[in-house]
């Protein structure tokens, strides 16, 4: 499977952009994102997340959602609360996160 | 310089994300994302932008904005028209825009 960006869903819908840099401590980030990534997907209303990490660099993750109240089910998510303490306490050295309604968007591909 | 997100704005603001995947050709591509980078500067609502990319992989550039006059102003730009156009013939295999209203947004930093 070729690597896609996420598709252009149905506005309005709910984005949340992550921004980071990463510590040098990798104890344990491989295993709970890869349980994080499982646990979103049991949200009803989550569409898809997106990631790129220049390396030794910025890392920006992006995730969709249907609407502000899926998200704040995510946000409140007891296992996901444990992860982002961890993720402050060891994996980020810094982070700036963005809550946002999308109200349009569209998409291109060479060949579709 | 030590590489750092961008930060946390006082809401509203808007933010325009970016996700692509390039084609290998990278004719002029340098030249005109640094032209792009200064051009958009100049647009007084122009809070900042970031950018990763994962090799081989996911583009994500994420730009904020004041306002949707500003981003407006940016897209209808003559100049940057003209290098989205390019983009599309040249430089991008697929890619997704969302543009959104941030209603929420914060900021950790380790050493902050």
């Amino acid at each position: 499977m070729s690597i896609q960006p996420v598709q252009a869903f149905e506005p309005p819908y709910v984005m949340a952009v992550f921004s980071n840099v990463r510590t040098a401590d990798d104890s344990g980030y491989p295993e709970v994102n890869a349980r994080m990534q499982e646990l979103v997907g049991e949200n009803p209303g989550f569409l898809g997340y997106e990631s790129a990490r220049t390396p030794g660099g910025l890392g920006i993750t992006v995730a969709y959602f249907r609407d502000h109240e899926s998200l704040g089910a995510w946000r409140t998510n007891l296992e996901h609360q444990a992860a982002m303490k961890q993720g402050r306490a060891d994996w980020y050295e810094s982070y700036t996160l963005h809550v946002a309604t999308v109200e349009r968007s569209h998409g291109f591909a060479r060949n579709g």
